[in-house]
């Protein structure tokens, strides 16, 4: 019985590595289509969200069933409720590359980055196809060496996501209002993005050291070097 | 022994409403921070979030604990699983009240929000204390038709929403790039902060009427008239 159990809780860790990879190429994709104001592409990641929603109610059900069923208690509740809690947050960043993409297709065939912004842009798309890779395999591996990684990588997001609104504050912006408002709201869908990838990592970190996530948010280094 | 169990379970319950009163304040407050410039009352919400925090945490604890101690089935873990995922949107609602305020703070002594703006973000503020209000009374009641209003109150934010964006738009906008990003993120703000409100009260109502939430979102009426 309690094989049948650890081999459920498997396949809840192996969907959601599934689910990084998901989300990771939907973020991808979405960044793609926003810099060559690709509309096919932009539909494409638009409907690959239903195939992450549907990883989502997947995996809710079966981390539910496992809860009802086995009546788990201390590590294995632990492991099951951060699941519950992962799962959520990756749903989410399959909803915030939908919106990324959303962006792209609104405004084709004209592009919805300026050319000044687009390096920028580019950089946030791989930092945060990054930071969810790097998330899958915190969750694959137990990499808690990994966590601290992807914390150095959100750092970089939230330069880039400055560094964005002072290039739209500057004096020589002459893209106008409209342009302005969607870099603001892609800036922003990027670094919830990778907010959400940091929040899949400490969860995993947490239920590897035990240290909960408030302790070593913004100083995952130190929990890490005291294992 | 299962006495105790409900008693733990009305203080989850009565938490959560709690909750709800204090996410309820700090928009209310946030937004009478934009709208006047009062820098002491964005700080007052900034400091306030602490304790929504607070609450999380020991909610949170709560129902971790009864999952461990009681090992519910069927409502029971049904209930306690919904708490934990209310509890998460209600600390997120919390964050965004506190981005509100902060971009008050940052702004002071200027306002963020420009004159022809600020009877939208008032609605914006008074319509977010109204869905959290209802979500609160959705909550505390097991009142279903409240969660029906609650839906419409939700669709009159995104008519503010579509709107303040219109304004920003507009050609007759004089206030450059900085108020509009401003807005175009406190618009979000508000938006998200009600989503999550939603999101709360669908959760209540699936566990009144076993519909998931799926079923009833966009018509919840249909799924309350059946009952």
């Amino acid at each position: 019985m309690r094989d049948t159990f650890h081999d459920e809780l498997d396949q809840i860790g192996s969907s959601l590595v599934e689910m990084t990879d998901l989300v990771g190429s939907a973020i991808r994709r979405a960044t793609s289509a926003l810099l060559d104001a690709d509309l096919q592409m932009a539909e494409a990641v638009i409907s690959a969200d239903e195939e992450v929603d549907r990883l989502y109610h997947q995996t809710e059900q079966r981390a539910f069933d496992l809860l009802a069923r086995q009546q788990p208690v201390a590590l294995d509740l632990r492991v099951i409720v951060a699941g519950l809690r992962m799962v959520a947050d990756l749903e989410r960043m399959g909803d915030l590359a939908h919106h990324v993409a959303k962006i792209a297709r609104m405004r084709y065939p004209a592009h919805a980055v300026p050319p000044e912004l687009r390096s920028t842009v580019l950089e946030m798309g791989q930092t945060a196809e990054r930071i969810v890779a790097k998330a899958g395999s915190v969750i694959a591996d137990q990499d808690v060496a990994m966590a601290v990684e992807l914390e150095a990588d959100d750092d970089v997001m939230d330069a880039l996501h400055r560094k964005l609104f002072m290039i739209v504050l500057s004096d020589s912006w002459e893209h106008g209002m409209e342009p302005a408002i969607d870099v603001t709201l892609l800036s922003r869908y990027y670094e919830r993005f990778a907010d959400h990838a940091v929040s899949v990592a400490r969860r995993l970190v947490y239920l590897v050291t035990g240290e909960p996530p408030e302790a070593l948010s913004g100083d995952l280094t130190a929990a890490v070097r005291e294992r």
